[in-house]
């Protein structure tokens, strides 16, 4: 690499999500980008052990492999078949050589209101799941999600919640990610990152963007379009002790009819000024 | 009223927003609806004196009116001139004798990502607007919004929140209100609502659905049309030691096109049925 600012830079594939994965991995190298969020559905369809061959070869790390989770399922059957599934991707993590296995644990069962027993599932999913993830090397980590996903996606809404869930378990085994969209707007954003501290197993950039458009799932920014400030944030998870990779995810519908190479290099520029603060 | 179980009911007319005030307050009162909620801009159109002379004749309560708020703009003059109208909002609510002046906060200022400062000006204007409130016997209502409006709506994003910077006053000079769509997903609602207690200003209901519409801002549905425990979110209020009216406030795109006193048979129904979990 040319450039020691783009050291810890990540972009998560869904940013350039018009790229098959060996297209995205040619291109983060390309771009002197050092690393590389994966996720399940495209290294299945890559092959799990081309995908790992793909990346080494490139010289490029894996940040984290999206995504497991969805254990808020109140039926039983349904609920072990989930557990089977993060399993499989815990596999999957240790094989890439991702240093986490980021769980979206899903939101509210069909037909039901109660927000206490889907939170419930989630922390018997993980006293299921840890020991598994403690044999293969990998580390869960608990991503919370924005509020507005509670009743569909994430019924983890805070980074308090999350952190707390983790605290049952060593740091190294489950961990917290910190996604400025999804934790920004929490007055207590600050105080619970450093609580999080040796837990924050990945921080996500990508930012709050207004109007919302109307897939609030593809409501996201690059860093510099929104509101969110960045810099604060990160040096909030640098305080903590974080020292891992920042990895730009950004799902936006307009970013991905762009030219994948012109968003790779967009990516690299929003992350040296928005996030790292340098001159535009 | 023929029925014991309407006597907390209150609509807010922005549920039935293709209706004039009068047309509102007669809706109600027809419909054995005890209380409204009003709005100040129709209350300008059909003027002060006369919706308080309207709302007496018709036998109801005013449960609300909303809305002050959006005092977090940086600029001097602007903030001043906010502060004026708050001022003006304080006297219309007086005049209407409503037990409460819902305040908006507002979102960050346009270019700013200084959340800090934003919230921190809300403390300045309620220092500023309390002891006009307490001249005046009008109670302030901070309404902590949806964390998806905290850049563009409401800063204030949890009863946490809304309830410390409620503290510096008087329970009954500065309230919060615990408006369901807002607060159904925080995993501190309840221990929240309890801590609240004398300072539960308002308790407005309506329902989160998915998808999300397009506009966000609509995204309200009738209880039990979505995913919140109503039951639970009252009972607590209630163990709080509120006895005042709930509002049905409905913000649906959906709901405005049906015919008034359709809606507001129905707002009733879904009160019983959802709220109160009557039969069905």
């Amino acid at each position: 690499m040319s450039d020691a600012w783009l050291d810890r830079l990540s972009v998560n594939q869904k940013t350039i999500n018009s790229c098959t994965l060996p297209e995205a991995v040619r291109g983060c190298a390309a771009a002197g980008i050092p690393a590389i969020g994966l996720w399940r559905e495209p290294v299945h369809q890559t092959g799990l052990r081309t995908t790992a061959a793909l990346v080494r070869a490139a010289g490029l790390r894996v940040s984290s492999l999206c995504r497991g989770g969805f254990v808020t399922v109140a039926e039983d059957t349904a609920w072990w078949a989930s557990i089977d599934d993060n399993r499989r991707a815990i596999d999957e993590a240790a094989e890439l050589g991702a240093p986490c296995l980021v769980l979206v644990v899903g939101g509210l069962p069909s037909g039901s209101r109660d927000l206490r027993a889907a939170r419930a599932r989630v922390a018997d999913a993980l006293a299921e799941l840890a020991p598994y993830a403690a044999q293969r090397g990998v580390r869960l980590a608990l991503e919370p999600m924005h509020p507005m996903y509670c009743a569909d996606r994430g019924v983890l809404s805070t980074l308090a919640q999350a952190v707390e869930l983790a605290q049952e378990f060593p740091p190294d085994l489950v961990g917290v990610v910190v996604d400025t969209f999804h934790v920004w707007w929490d007055p207590e954003v600050d105080t619970q990152i450093a609580r999080a501290g040796p837990r924050i197993a990945s921080f996500q950039v990508s930012d709050w963007i207004t109007p919302l458009p109307a897939d609030v799932l593809l409501g996201r920014g690059l860093p510099g379009d929104g509101h969110i400030d960045f810099r604060a944030l990160h040096a909030a998870v640098d305080a903590a002790g974080y020292a891992g990779d920042v990895e730009v995810e950004v799902f936006n519908a307009e970013v991905w009819r762009e030219e994948p190479h012109t968003v790779l290099r967009r990516v690299a520029e929003r992350y040296r000024t928005a996030v790292l603060g340098g001159p535009a």
